[in-house]
């Protein structure tokens, strides 16, 4: 099931005479996975970035920075950051560029691809907008695009370049300056706006069309705005599931439909709960406000074998190329639902054990002692990514090997 | 409410020797409303075209043709025909032409707008297409289209060229050709196939994307279509309301969501029960079938009240050009529903006399004696449409009268 995962290469190892190495025992072990398994990285921002004005979700303050960072990186290498323009820049012109930065580059510095959310999108958005004539808000939106693709090139080079276009115009859960503008411009037009800017100014850029809305009207829109010329580059999925895991044959339907397409799908906001499921008749998540919402021994249990179910499926599917869960821990989550692979307290749930034992189990090759033959050759298979032997760099990657078939060790 | 359908002329009358006819007393009268009030016309097929095989609805067998033709005539100017393939060539090359063209000539000679339906679908879909490769029922798709939209040129030049495509690809109620065709080549491709083939063979012809999807679905596929260049002359918009009328409020938002487009509306199928509503639940309307569905008279004089509530409602509405209403008798209709505006025996409904009370009464201009002034001029105030003074004829058209102003009589 998952061998388009997987390759296989026979490295000849060198002694630092340059011959063949024969009968030599080496340590090979993975380092990283080419498959993003992510997470949002919401919460390093006030502990590395500093403190800011509240109003961000992901902005706990009860898990000490070491304890956060252990776990976090211990189990992904992709870290989404939020760019709501509300949040980013509540006064106009006033932008919180600083502490973003600061926390992309300490993410970066640990190996952490750093991806951005969202260019465009109608919700958490700056009251100063509203009441704008339309081409002020469209040149004003142009002008963020650039400025935040742009601006953060070489440090952020993926990007939800636009979000939720399916319910854009027609959007009634809040005022906002943007829905207006898609009303008249058209959702295509919106979503050629986000992309052409971006690309603009991020040429080398992964631009993702993202969206919650996985029935036909994505489909159709997808289609539209591939006929209309419009590169993007990745599918972005949605499955928050607070209200309760949709199982693999939904997810394997929902795959294939987006599939033909033939682009990489990202599930690029991915929840699962570890307490009560809110009720089915709720339309937008965002109207469920209860008090306490709390992580239960029952929910953890479950959790935890859902997470296993559900990154077992979309991993075995073919096109998609990144899982981004959307919480790590449950202090400071969106909506108060205990999100978390962590809970408030910074204790591990099931479910971080559980997708551990896959993303850094299962899926992953750990250290692990390997004899030549007379040749000097071992042949290493795993998960396409970046490996060592002996603390040499090889990789593992698609196709016909272009990589270093030969590794020379220094000792 | 209504002032964007009503123009006014200003008529010189001038007698038989050229000179303005003053104080003479003309007969104005109303021909023809610019306004497609449509119906459809199956039941014309079997007593005009004569006798064929059974499998069409509207094949009632119970009312002489005169009963049914002087309602028919006495209110609605376009007829819709029934082109479904698996009805009109149940095996490959034998086609129901015959009886089609008799009939269509039948209503032309009677003044009425013939309209085809629908040129590409994947519902009553002939036997023989199964099985076959996708390429070869493209091609035997191209051709129909082609065959049908040229072969009635002149005759039919009012087509829904393709249907319900926002569920072609993924609809799961029956097999046919044309749902893995549109799942292999795209909701955008399949329209493009069904205007590009029947533009081609009728460059005059009306060509109408019909969908009974009225969700932002429909709407994120008219723009793609649009993005995609293809000309589409009209949007269909399907309204069966076999579970119950959906109110002004609802028709109001609905139809500005699409008029956004700046294309002509069609209500291309409409209907309003005069019975018992079919359960909120069922989401295929195929899937209801009950052994008895009458008319019963509380649900007649519902169905009366709504029909003028509904009619007013969407004649008030600048975009909409056109309302085909599906359904003159409950004899033979479609799913044994009594959607008609006659009972199953001929007899009028009460929604038949209200439904005159618009199109015949309050937006018509009944035989009227008009007396000109001193410079023989008389003024006419209607409904767009076909006019007559004293059996001259005129029109009042939108806009600056580029019609006759001056009418010369013959006596």
């Amino acid at each position: 099931m998952m061998k388009h995962r997987i390759g296989e290469v026979t490295l000849t190892v060198l002694g630092p005479d340059g011959h063949p190495f024969a009968d030599r025992v080496v340590t090979v072990a993975q380092q990283r996975h080419d498959f993003a398994f992510g997470n949002i990285g919401f919460d390093f921002i006030r502990p590395v970035g500093g403190p800011g004005q509240p109003g961000y979700f992901g902005g706990g303050e009860h898990i000490d920075l070491d304890t956060l960072a252990d776990a976090w990186l211990g189990l992904f290498n992709t870290a989404t950051l939020p760019f709501y323009w509300g949040g980013y820049e509540p006064r106009r012109g006033a932008t919180d560029a600083v502490r973003l930065e600061k926390t992309a580059r300490w993410l970066a510095e640990r190996g952490v691809t750093v991806k951005g959310h969202p260019l465009l999108w109608h919700t958490v958005q700056p009251d100063w907008l509203l009441g704008l004539e339309l081409d002020e808000v469209e040149a004003l939106t142009r002008a963020r695009i650039r400025d935040l693709a742009g601006g953060y090139a070489g440090l952020i080079d993926v990007w939800d370049a636009i979000n939720e276009t399916v319910i854009m115009p027609v959007f009634s859960n809040g005022d906002n300056a943007i829905t207006p503008l898609a009303w008249d411009r058209g959702r295509i037009a919106m979503v050629r706006m986000a992309f052409e800017e971006a690309r603009a100014a991020n040429p080398g850029a992964t631009l993702i069309l993202n969206d919650f809305d996985l029935s036909s009207a994505y489909e159709i829109l997808i289609e539209g705005v591939l006929e209309a010329g419009i590169r993007i580059d990745a599918i972005g999925l949605q499955t928050h599931m607070h209200q309760g895991y949709r199982g693999e044959e939904y997810m394997q339907k929902t795959l294939d439909r987006f599939a033909r397409f033939g682009l990489p799908l990202h599930m690029t906001e991915t929840t699962l709960l570890s307490g009560d499921l809110m009720p089915a008749e709720i339309q937008d998540l965002n109207d469920y406000q209860i008090p306490s919402w709390p992580s239960t021994p029952e929910g953890e249990e479950r959790q935890a074998a859902e997470i296993v179910r559900h990154y077992r499926s979309l991993v075995g599917h073919p096109a998609v190329q990144a899982i981004n869960y959307w919480g790590i821990t449950d202090d400071g989550a969106w909506l108060g639902a205990p999100v978390g692979l962590l809970r408030a307290d910074g204790s591990r749930k099931p479910s971080y054990d559980a997708l551990a034992g896959l993303i850094k189990g299962e899926w992953w090759l750990p250290p692990t002692e390997m004899r030549t033959s007379a040749d000097g050759e071992v042949t290493v298979s795993g998960f396409f990514g970046d490996y060592t032997a002996d603390g040499v760099a090889f990789s593992i990657s698609p196709g016909q090997p272009p990589y270093p078939a030969k590794i020379l060790l220094n000792s």
